[in-house]
C-alpha cells in the first residue's frame, strides 16, 4: 500500500473505499497477462483497492501491475493454505470453500474487470451480475440472452477503457 | 419416491443413482415452464433423481413433472428456512449460503439441464463445467467463446433432446 | 425410503418430513459406532429422514442402522466427487465447498442429535445452535459458559434418549 | 495500516504477514469491549494483520483498538452489503455465504483468539481448530472433551496473555 496520502484509495458510495475485482483463469496467453497487468496499474494508479481469487495467471499478473503501482492487492484464497496465493498479494483470505468463494470474488469488488477467462471467470461474471455489481469484459466471454448483451454488463476494447468503464459504473 | 421398481433410479457411473440437475430462473413464462414441467417428467420416467435450487419458477415447475411421473426431487435451498422451498419438493437441504449454493446445485447432478434463466442459472451452468459435469442448454444463454460453445456444453431444441443428451452425457 | 406407508415420514412443522441431523467424526470406537447405528435405527423407526455428512464413522453407521430399518439417507458431502460418500446413502449432494458444509449439515435437521465427536462435530453443534436448531449430546463435547449448559443443547444417556429428545424438540 | 515500516506486519511462517483472527459476539458486556479493545493494540503493536468477522461488538472494538495503534484491520462479512461493516475496518470482504463465512474468518487467521462469545464464536473456535489454526480462549467457552482441555487450544488470563500466546503459536 502507499504510504503517501495521495495514493489512498478513494472514498467510495458507502463512505469507504473503492475495490474493483479483476477475474480471470490461471491459465492465460502473453496477451492476456499483459492486459491484466496494465489493468491492475490503472486501478492502482486510481487509487482502488484491487480483489482477486489470489492464484496465478490473470490474477497474478493484475496483482504485479497494482503493486508496482503501489496499490493495494487482496486475494480471496480457495483453500486453507494462505501459501498458495501469489506473490503479489498484499492480504489473503483463506476461505476453505473452493470455487465457491467465486461468489466472495465477485461480490467484493465494487465493480468487477473480467480478463479472459475460463469457467471460474464466467461464474464470477454471473455471480457479480447477481449480486448487483457492474462488469466489464476485456476480450472476455461473450454472453447474450436472446442476442441482447446482458444487463449491467459492458466490454472494453483496452485495458484503459475496462478501467474507465469499471470506475464509473460504482 | 415410487414405491416399484420400476421407477427406482437407475445405476449410475458410481454404481449409485443417476441424479440430474435442472437449473433456471424463478421468473419465466409459460412456454418455459410447460418446458420444465415435461422436463422433469422425463427425467423421472428414466428413473433418475431430480436436483434443482428448491426453489420456485422452472425449479418448481420441473419439480412438478418428476413427481407427477413419480420421481423424487432434492432441492438445495439458499437459506436456513425449510418452509422457503417449494411444494413439489421430496426432500430439501438448508444450506444458509445463499447464491453460493449453486455450487452445489450444479455439482450434485451428473448432468445439468439448464432452462431458460437469468444470472443464477449462468452462474450453475460455468460451475457446472468448473466441476466437470457436462450442461444442456434449453432456450437458455447464449454463450461462446472466440465464436465457439464451450466444451462440454450442447444444446437441445426440445425437452425430449434435452433428457436425451443429459442421459447420455453421463 | 421405505416401500410402505407406514414407513413414510412424519408430517413435520411446515407440512413435510421431519429430518433429524446425525453428526459425529469419521473416527470411532466400537461403542460409538455401535451407539450410532441404534439412533439411526430409530430415527428411520420414527419415520424421520437422517440427515449427514454423508462420510464415515459415526455418518456411516448411523445411515447403515437406518437404512436397516427402511429409512432414508441424505449424505451432503464436503468435495465434489460423489464416490466419496459412504455406502449406505440413499442421496448424496456435492457441496464442494469443505467444511464449510457443516453449516447445511446442520441446518437441514429439523433436530441434531451428536455422537462423540471431533473439531468438525463441535463446529455443527454450534452452527446448528446459530441456525436455532434444537441439539442432543450423546458422549459428545461438554461445552458450557459459565458453568452452565447453553440454552437449546441437551445431553441423552442412551441412543433411545437421544432419539426421544429430539424428535419431542421438533 | 500504518505509514511506517516500523508498523509493517512481521514476516510470518509463509514469508507473509502474521494474521491474528479476533472472534467474539455482536452484543458483549462493557468488560469484554475492553479486552477486545486491548487485544486489537497489542496486535496492531505487534505489526499483525487483525481479521474479524467485520460486524460489531466484539469485532468492532478490536479493530477499534487495532486502528488506533496504526495496524490493519480485515473483516469478511456475511453479507453481499460492505455498508453492514462496522466503522473500524480498513478493507472488508463481502462473501455473501452467511454464517458459512466463519470458516473464512477462523481460517484467515495464523492463529484465533477468542473473547467472549456465543455460538457462532464456538463454531469459529472449532473451524479453527478443524484447520489447524491455534486457538486462545480469554472468558470465551469452557470446552472440553473426557474433562481435557482439547489439543491446540490454551487459554489466557488478561489481553496481554492472549496476544502473547496467539504470537508464539504461529
Amino acid at each position: 500500500m502507499g504510504s503517501s496520502e495521495d495514493s489512498r484509495p478513494h472514498e467510495g458510495k458507502y463512505g469507504m473505499k473503492k475495490y474493483i475485482s479483476v477475474i480471470g483463469a490461471g491459465d492465460y496467453s502473453e496477451t492476456t497477462a499483459a492486459a491484466a497487468e496494465v489493468v491492475g496499474s490503472l486501478i492502482a494508479q486510481a487509487g482502488a483497492v484491487l480483489v482477486c481469487g489470489g492464484m496465478g495467471g490473470v490474477m497474478e499478473a493484475a496483482c504485479r501491475g497494482a503493486r508496482k503501482s503501489g496499490g493495494v492487492t487482496l486475494g480471496i484464497l480457495p483453500g486453507l493454505d494462505r501459501s498458495e496465493g501469489n506473490s503479489e498479494l498484499e492480504y489473503s483470505l483463506c476461505t476453505g470453500i473452493g470455487h465457491a468463494r467465486n461468489l466472495a470474488v465477485a461480490a467484493s469488488g465494487d465493480a468487477v474487470i473480467a480478463i479472459g477467462g475460463e469457467f471460474g471467470t464466467l461464474s464470477e461474471i454471473a455471480l457479480a451480475r447477481k449480486s448487483c455489481r457492474p462488469v466489464v469484459l476485456l476480450g472476455s466471454w461473450e454472453i447474450s440472452k436472446d442476442g441482447d448483451l446482458p444487463d449491467g454488463i459492458s466490454t472494453a476494447a483496452s485495458p484503459e477503457e475496462a478501467v474507465k468503464l469499471a470506475l464509473a459504473s460504482i
